[in-house]
Order: structure tokens, then C-alpha cells, then sequence
């Protein structure tokens, strides 16, 4: 085990959980009780219910967000189960709090059927302003994603999809500047089809409609393969409009971008030695990227990016999904839209005016952060 | 408006919710982010996930309940459904930390049926360490406890019930004793036959089997009755085993004590007068009791208990279930047992080691309760 494992998990046993549940008033006189409880919050009950459109102006919804997972897809770890998920949902809500000032709530599932994950989080939803789902494994989480947003009054937002594509645009606005190309002209490799690499190929063909190539594990998505699910079948729709089949060797040739959401090791050096002179290479893979960053310098890389908080630039969700469930709240959005996401990106780049190679986003503990993005939500 | 009405309003507007999510360190640096989230956490779920057994002491569910309704049946309020709910379920929250030191949820839920109740619940309990049910309406609340209670490896306590009727055996003992009775000779009308009334039919029963006769709005509950749901079928089983047929003025006539958990106004003086020499009168119905205590003490009760705060012996359900709940939780009890209440109900009645007509029960602040009541679910 490493040292820094032993160490979490020694904090871990020693906190015994990493939240806990804070009263705003202490309710210490017969007075407060009736206040708070019976019989004075009767009236507060009986008010929300006549006016539900204030429910949160009398409740925590203005503030609360479910942070849901069936732990199917727990970082690195797969399909571990909900107990094992619930460390990282802590996790995430001390985060929430941190960097967001919002309080979230771990709520990890038993059941993980599309229907049942649907079911559970609807019927749970008025308990909350908004839906954070995280860690639930593709193709599944699309459609509970699509359903829930589709469904719920509330902004409900899948944020190894779109929290990860949010900052890897950022990141890429700020790396084009750096080496001096621009958004629709560049030739991108996507390596990994799961949520984060649907997510940013639809959030960067919105955004500037680049050429863009999807790689999974099979080869290059087009509309010839036979193997590929619903999801798949999209991105063979909107990418590779050459259709051409192959492997990854065959599109990094020339590639402008390598955004790697896929696995350890794969992005060798002498592949990387076929993309276009001076390329971005984000290798995002957690823990250990698909690139080290010096080899990937050593390739000839003019910028990297990692998922890694040892490394620069690293492209974490934690720039994004604070300021986007804030401003979502704040704002009263019920749905995070495109033109939110590329907002809050554009806001996340526009923080480092000047980039360069080793600082093309913000560090977690930037200020400015929640400010810049909440304000993008509108 | 009266004026606690106006006043709880007010605060509730001031306070937008009354409880918060308090992490349990400050993520403020990336040593930190890296323990408590990626990549330190990793280390930890997985050891969760293979280790479920010690999931308690790596999570808050060591420490954590859900209070769920369906806002069905909201303290005198009816069904006014989950939004009006939340008002209360955050004010349970804040007493479970208060009372309890438990970090409770408030989940309120926008399905009514018992099989989605339960499936809601059922999915979202890995979450928690104990689940109270909370304003859900007879009889679909006795179906979904007993479910849960078989299914679920978590402590799950309708609180409605069982912790209504800890209180009110509590004070039974208490009233006992005051009036020189003893628990088995007593003759008892309980006069309401929902999620309370039946509760504490069925733990008097368990305790010391007296003579009981259960009333509803269509009179005594017999074997003869055609119009009898589930829940009161099995009423008319252990209670009025003399299958007498009638209104609640026949069975009053000589009854040691009458427990309302009905409405305001039932019990009049006249019907008072019916009862034993010295009797004992539970006027429970919120926020305005059966017979207003001064109107019993003047028809001849020796000892007269209600649910509310401005008068002697609040028979009040926040006596009991934090004590419950953090008792189970630390002793890792999984099922909530008859053994259990009685116990705790002891445990109650204890702290008042000399009662008198106006001090059955400790009052919400008395020193004391939670150690004795949480030491007493073993």
C-alpha cells in the first residue's frame, strides 16, 4: 500500500465519516422547540404546501444538492457497489461545501437499473435543489441523465461527463492560445467512450465543431462497426465524418490534440510522435495518465494536462461543478444546458489571461473560482 | 396568524433552511483534497468495498439517519405531500442532532404508494445507518415499516408510533404509580386508531396485557365491525375481548385511563366523569388536546398528560427517539424490538423516581435522557 493510502486511510477511520449535519440555531429553549418543531412549524408546513413556489425560500432546497451514485463506476475502481462509493461521495460533498458553499448530501443507491436509479432519484427529488450524479457507469448514466433532466423540476447534472468536459474545454481554449492554433481548425483524438469522452466530444463539437476522431478499445468509432451501443452510435454520427476505421495509430497522425479519458500507458511515446508538431496532449486517466508528462515532453508535447494534483495543469471537476450547481441555485436554472457549460468553460479560461504551457487552468485553491463560474450559470 | 405562527414563519424565512452540511476539516490544501478525495479515497472505497462490515467506520453511516415521509400524514396537518413535509423533517433533524448528536437527513419523498415507499427507501439506504419514518399515513405507514424492517439491515423506527407510544408507557408507569395502580388491573380506552393508537395498543399489550378498548370515529372496535382495515382487524383481536359493540361513553364508564390520540374536544367533561374515581387522563391530540387539562382536573382526573409544551407531562416523542436511534446505532442494533420500548420506556419513567401528578415524565431538557434511554437498546 502507499503511503499516501495508509494515510487516507487512517483519516478516514479516525473521522468516522467525513460530514456531518450542522443545526443553524441551537435549540435549547421550550421557545426554539416550538419554533422550530411543533406546533410552530405546522404553519411553516402548511404554508409551503399552499405555496410551493416558495418551498425554498423556508427550506434547505435553495441549498441542497444529492450527490447519487449506484457505484458502478467508482474512479478507477468499477462497478464496487454503493458502500464502496460512499467514500468518494464524502468526499465530493466536503468539496461542495469547500468550494461551493452548498450542502450535499451522499445518497448512494442499492439498485442500478436505468429504471430503478430513475425511480429512486424522483421519488427522493423534493428533498433537494438540484442532482449531482456521479460515478454510474456508462451507457446507464446517459439515460438516467437524459430522464432526470428531462423529468425533474430541478438542475440534475452527471458530473464525470460534463464537470470533466467542462474543464478539459477550458483547459483547451487555454492550450490553443498557448500554441497559437484555433478551436475549429484542429484535428482531436478523443481516446475513451465512456461518460467523460461523450461528453467532452459533444461539448467540443458544440462548441467549435473540430474535426474529431473517438477511440475506444475496439478502434476508431464509425459508422461501420457493428459493436457499438446507443451512445457509441451518436458520437459515430457527429465524429469521423471520413469514416474511417482503423486504430488509434492510424488518427493520431497528424492529430493537433490527444485528450486521453481512457486508460494507464496507452498513449506511448512513439505514438504520440505521430500527432502534428508542437501538440496538446491532456492524458487524464486516474490515476496514472496515459502519458507520464515528461515523456510526453520528451515526444515533442507544447502542452499537458493530467488528472493528477502532482503534476501542472491539472483538469479537475472540482474547478467546475461547485460554481455550476451554485450559480444553478442561486439562479433558479432547472436545466444546465450547453450554452451553460461552454459559459462556465470560457469563464474558467478567461482566469488565467496569460497562459503558458505549465498554467493553462486555474489550480483548485485559485480565488476567483466559484465567482467566475457561478456567474456564468444564468 | 397567532403569533408563534407569524414568529416560526419569520425565522424560517431568516434561516432558508434549518440545518446545513458541516464537513469535518477544511479541504485547503492539496494534501488534503488528495486524502479526502482523489487520489487518497480510492484507497479507501476500495477497502470498503471489500470490507462492507467496517463500511461504518470508514463512513457516516456509523452515525447517520434518514427521516422519510411521504408528507401523508403531517402532524395535524393531513396530506399536504413532501414539500409541506420538509419544513418538519428538518426540524427532526435538528432535534436528532440536539438530543441525539445524530446526523439526520431529511428525505421527503414524492411517491405514495407502500411498494414505492419502500423501493425509494430501500434503494437509498446504504446511505444511512438507520432510517425514521416519519408522517406517513395509516395503514399504508405499518405495511412499509414492517417491510423495511424485515428487509433492510439498518434500524427502522416509525417514529409516529413507537416513539409515541415509549412516551406515553413512560408516563403510564409513572401515573401508575402516582395513583396507586398497578399496570395489568388497569382498564384502558384508547381513542384514536391510527399509526399512535395502534402502536401503543399493541406495546401496552406487551407490557403488562390490561384490559383495553380501542375507539375510533365509529365507535369501539369489535370482532363484529365490517368496516375494519388490516391494521384495526388485528386491534379487535388483542383488544375488547368481551367483543363489546358500542360508542366510546360505554366504554368509559369505570376506565382507569384514557389515552386520545384523536382530536381536540372528544373527551368532555361528561364523558370524563364516566371514568374510575382518580383517573388518569393522556389528552394527546396536537395542537389542541381531547380535554383541556384544567377542564379534567375539575371532572376528577388525578393525573392529566398532553402533547403540548405549555402545560405539566408533554408526552413528546423527541423524549425517545433520539435516545432509540443513537442507542441502536452505537450498540449496532438492527431491529427495533418490543423488548427494546419497553426498556426504553422504563428507562423514561426511571428518571422521575418520585412522580407526582404534575412530573410523570422528564421534560425535553431534563438532564440525563439520552444516556438512559440509549443505554437501554442493547
Amino acid at each position: 500500500m502507499t503511503d499516501y493510502a495508509k494515510h487516507a486511510l487512517d483519516k478516514h477511520k479516525e473521522l468516522k465519516g467525513k460530514i456531518a449535519i450542522a443545526p443553524k440555531d441551537t435549540v435549547d429553549s421550550k421557545e426554539k422547540l416550538s419554533t422550530y418543531y411543533t406546533p410552530g412549524v405546522g404553519a411553516v408546513s402548511n404554508y409551503v404546501a399552499e405555496h410551493p413556489d416558495e418551498a425554498r425560500d423556508y427550506t434547505w432546497t435553495n441549498n441542497s444538492v444529492a450527490v447519487v451514485s449506484d457505484g458502478s463506476a467508482v474512479l478507477g475502481l468499477g462497478n464496487i457497489g454503493p458502500l464502496g462509493a460512499l467514500p468518494v461521495m464524502e468526499g465530493k460533498c466536503m468539496l461542495f461545501k469547500q468550494f461551493g458553499g452548498i450542502d450535499a448530501v451522499p445518497i448512494v443507491l442499492g439498485v442500478h437499473s436505468a429504471d430503478e436509479i430513475v425511480a429512486a432519484v424522483k421519488a427522493i427529488a423534493p428533498s433537494f435543489g438540484g442532482i449531482n450524479l456521479e460515478d454510474i457507469a456508462a451507457p446507464i448514466c446517459f439515460e438516467v441523465e437524459d430522464r432526470l433532466a428531462k423529468e425533474l423540476p430541478i438542475p440534475v447534472m452527471h458530473d464525470d461527463q460534463h464537470g470533466t468536459a467542462v474543464v478539459t474545454l477550458a483547459a483547451l481554449i487555454n492550450a490553443c492560445k498557448v500554441t497559437g492554433r484555433q478551436p475549429e481548425d484542429l484535428k482531436i483524438v478523443i481516446a475513451g467512450a465512456g461518460a467523460a469522452g461523450v461528453a467532452i466530444t459533444k461539448l467540443l463539437r458544440k462548441y467549435a465543431n473540430p474535426r474529431m476522431f473517438v477511440v475506444d478499445s475496439k478502434g476508431i468509432i464509425s459508422r461501420d462497426r457493428r459493436d457499438l451501443n446507443e451512445s457509441k452510435k451518436e458520437l459515430a454520427k457527429i465524429t469521423n465524418l471520413s469514416n474511417t476505421s482503423g486504430d488509434l495509430e492510424l488518427v493520431l497522425d497528424g492529430a493537433d490534440v490527444f485528450i486521453g479519458v481512457s486508460q494507464a500507458g496507452l498513449l506511448t511515446p512513439e505514438r504520440a510522435q505521430l500527432m502534428d508538431k508542437d501538440p496538446i496532449i491532456f492524458a487524464m486517466a486516474n490515476p496514472n495518465p496515459e502519458i507520464m508528462p515528461d515523456e510526453a515532453k520528451k515526444a515533442g508535447a507544447a502542452v499537458v494536462a493530467t488528472g493528477r494534483s502532482d503534476f501542472p495543469n491539472q483538469v479537475n471537476n472540482s474547478l467546475a461543478f461547485p460554481g455550476i450547481f451554485r450559480g444553478a441555485l442561486d439562479a433558479r436554472v432547472r436545466q444546465i444546458t450547453d450554452d451553460h457549460k461552454i459559459a462556465a468553460a470560457e469563464a474558467l479560461a478567461a482566469l488565467v489571461p496569460n497562459p503558458t504551457p505549465d498554467k493553462i487552468i486555474p489550480g483548485p485553491f485559485d480565488p476567483g473560482i466559484l465567482e467566475a463560474v457561478s456567474q456564468s450559470i444564468r
